[in-house]
């Protein structure tokens, strides 16, 4: 079967997952994560973050987001983010509809990344009671656009909020990348740069199903539990959603396929600025942002390679997974060279 | 690993799942549904059906049934249940959340099942703006307390429901148990018999995670993907949902592991009573409604059996799975007279 | 033009609050609550309940209700309260609306009250995940079915809460008549006795429009302006709710007028006993419940009388309001007595 | 007192509201809208309409245009409004909140108004689950920025909207200026020009309190009622909301009010201009809106005089209400001539 570049959610479940989930199909297990497997990964992520942060395991990244979020504020409140976020651009309003109504005040921000001083400018520009107050903020760790906060600007970022009166929320959807690339320990782009809660992406990661939703600040945990019940988030048969991270968190797997699947994106990137395509964005985890000519974008859609259009930045997006394999990524940009060729030729 | 009588969602995957889980787990697949597992099993459920239903796959059976709820009645409207239903004791005020605070109203019954009389009480009781509308009802198949509606009682409350101005909605996260125990065509006992909307649960019968919402009135589904996608209920990688819904339902293999669920609750059942235990509910399909004596039930349980204890009839849930063994009844059962025998002798 | 006893809302405006809001209405003044006349009967609250509360005017009883309730707990909480409470049985499920799907939980309670004990086992009955959380408790003082709790009886049931982790909330639809009746302090029967946030009803002691919430509590009050804000509760010509207020808290016009429609029920009620109708309740203040016999009944609607059927105890609900005239009980009372003596003659 | 340019709503009640408030305040009225003041004027608006729409009195606007946009979509579904609506800039979240998270998705527009192109472009961009579903469309007339739809603009936007799938609110805070501006047929801005709901604004005319929802596609107010006392916006004495809308609308007062506010507007605008001050918008309703020099804008609050700086567009907004008078606008010229010229003189 075809590999694509539409999202790294195109990719299956990783190996150290599959059998990692097999293995956990063995016999009854208390439902509803009251089984081995949910607390012995529960206490590895403990581990990996250097603290006794609160781990929940819910089924998808829009719910992760939207639960962590309304930890932060109550339905009059306001959060701020990126105009890429995922959460204003792609959760179908759920962060709304969670919280009961907390808007989203957007920014723009240089490579998906928001800015001090917009958050300040956007925060401080109302205070009234006519206008949601700003309690919370978010920011996507890898962005939007495959770009990295370094540690230091998380901390600034996350300063930023606190004395704005904000409680900080980091979407890692692709939280694994940014370690990989980073190369950082996972708490110095977390917790001690100020971040209150993760939402930690473990399907794009390699896992079937499910994300972790990691609670620095164990206040905002408080009855968490209740609201993932509640919101339909709370698995039965748990194990199957737990054993699968045990399996990924186990001897850095994670760390080696996201490793993976940013040097598939560099491949790729370097591959594109040789054929004279222009970068949109930098590369520094797996996604490539290019600026397609339209015949090269037509004709690859043509060949049947499927990648979206990033309507935010008006080029494409090319997503590398835990399994792109070196030969895909040569076969894309061989295409590419040649539609580029026949589209100078004319 | 011990077997339990706790609850049906204490077992694993069966074979046929875990066999089309590893078969769907090639290569790169569309996200959101967008891939061929999904259409091939949706297009098997209308094959079942009998009818051009429209099919969704979400996480759970607490979002199944408050998502499909939910698009029976507005915050202002109200949904009749028995005092019993899972909608009403189990999700955590699901069901008001999703629907933002539509309230269920309870009914009694015997043996867990609605009546038409009790239907219409609680309907005409009142019509005034200061108590919410009755727009739906649910039914569970089987009962909370394992006892069945045959078809013709389907459609009296249906029908029932219907002339009320209700529409009707099936919580069927044992409806295979159902299908199984009576011996139907699941259109019997669905759209034929008036239903509008069922969730068809799929954990209990062996899947990892994940149930149908199966709309026989389409236009109650109308954008319901929608729904899904900003509840939190759209997989991404949703082929590993609906593949292994595609093992289950081919060859009848959910119909064979619900009978033997069921069998195995006549074995315990029939023992039960030779043992001189009363049963509260007639045993009907998977599940084991007992009064155990006191010393009995803690003997039990210090002997590391799980079950629950079911608070609305003050006795012992003892629920049987498609992967219980005859000789996990025969060992409960022989623990269970030797207690009553120390017991008697007292 | 006929009075009623349907209900204490079917009177106008009393003179003292005609007076302040035709005085109000004078020139230009700031809106949302920044008027001079907003600012002094929130001074005058503070003064009357002897204690620095925050204080709040909305549109009605469902929304202060609805609104306070809802600082008490999160969507996934829980609300105890008397199964004949007023934000259960008409207020249309506003509550769950408010707070995003918290569940109200029932008890029954001799003569409108709730019990200590009863409290306790509908609180402890459940502690898991799947079930609601309590986190609220409110009683209604005057009841709803016209009896009242002496301090000592809020005390204990606010002492009781306390100790299960719940918030006290008074729905105060009619906490002018019970002060009246009590003869106390304001602050005997709400802070200093335990309650964390009163409703304190406005319309029905003689105001067009408008209720106070009070918060002793200040840490619920938290964005509590953001709140009423967001959910329309935020009048712009707040004058003319809070002047009228003014009117009505100025030289003891609300006891006053409260003194007079309690009499006016003590009147009613003496000759209903008198007449040999029996009431369902004592009658502690303005509201008189009895059991008229069926005839009685139909023929004093026939006569065009207009009274509530009270449901919750099978019987006619006879209000008095500030304005009920000795003349008006005192016609009702020769109807009553002339209906009975032609129905005891068949 | 002195008069002021900050709101409309900084007026008090108007001679014939007040005299139709006094008027209703005679002996007892059935509540909850059963009463013969809230039936003749919703006659009134029949007649005024000349049409048989259905008509609620609720009590504010944000309550009015969050409850009639919840009619138009779910959730999962979005409202197309300018960038400067109030829904989307003064209601802090009240859309949201009240459709439980349905997203304002906001166009820019020349002088405040909606285009046809804007609308096509922002509901056409998307049509993905990840996106809110556009449901409905909301126009302000007059404009949050003192200009009007001229009644063939009004009909584009509403054919636009309706081939778009969307159905068509308008916000009408200030419609009686609109009105009396236009001088058109009432039913020409609205139901005629495919308008399928109004909120008609009550207080910025003149009243105390209250806003009036008028449905012309009565299939959309299918349970409003409920959805009314769910929401907390029922009044309990309802005819002292509607009473005063009957004195306003009898003899056509409202656009007495409405006629002599704008010409206020336009006396202050012509000073303005001739006192070298720029208008940011053309003055054709109440609202005047302009560039004060900063030295103005500061000598003008020292001098007690209240306004808003409108954030939008970075000037001066200058609101005439009912009551404002002909010397107050002479005054405030005079105070800005004579700040201009001491400006100027620097």
């Amino acid at each position: 079967m075809q590999q694509h570049f539409a999202s790294d959610n195109y990719a299956g479940i990783c190996p150290e997952a599959t059998a990692a989930l097999l293995e956990a199909n063995t016999g009854h297990a208390p439902a509803y994560g009251d089984d081995d497997y949910t607390r012995k990964v529960s206490d590895r992520l403990r581990d990996i973050f250097e603290t006794d942060c609160d781990v929940y395991f819910v089924f998808n990244g829009t719910a992760a987001n939207s639960l962590a979020l309304a930890t932060l504020c109550q339905s009059y409140h306001s959060v701020i983010c990126h105009q890429l976020a995922h959460v204003e651009t792609d959760e179908c309003g759920a962060p709304e509809f969670f919280s009961n109504g907390a808007k989203l005040l957007t920014i723009a921000g240089e490579q998906g990344r928001l800015t001090p001083e917009a958050i300040t400018e956007v925060v401080t520009r109302r205070s009234d009671l006519h206008f949601p107050k700003p309690r919370g903020l978010t920011l996507t760790q890898t962005t939007e656009v495959g770009t990295l906060y370094q540690p230091d600007q998380v901390a600034t970022i996350a300063d930023t909020a606190r004395q704005l009166g904000l409680r900080v929320h980091m979407d890692g959807a692709r939280f694994a990348n940014a370690v990989a690339s980073l190369d950082v320990a996972p708490a110095d782009i977390t917790w001690r740069a100020g971040v209150d809660v993760l939402c930690f992406g473990g399907t794009k990661m390699g896992l079937p199903v499910g994300e972790a939703v990691v609670f620095f600040d164990r206040k905002l945990s408080e009855d968490f539990a209740w609201r993932c019940k509640q919101a339909g988030q709370l698995a039965s048969k748990m194990r199957f959603l737990s054993a699968p991270w045990l399996g990924m968190l186990t001897d850095d797997v994670w760390l080696k396929h996201a490793r993976h699947a940013n040097a598939m994106a560099q491949r790729l990137s370097a591959g594109l600025v040789a054929a004279g395509i222009e970068l949109l964005f930098p590369t520094e985890a797996n996604g490539v942002f290019a600026r397609l000519p339209a015949p090269v974008d037509a004709g690859l859609r043509a060949k049947g390679w499927r990648f979206y259009t990033f309507i935010g930045a008006g080029g494409a997006r090319l997503m590398c997974g835990w399994d792109t394999l070196p030969a895909t990524v040569d076969a894309l940009l061989a295409d590419i060279r040649a539609l580029s060729g026949a589209a100078d030729a004319l």
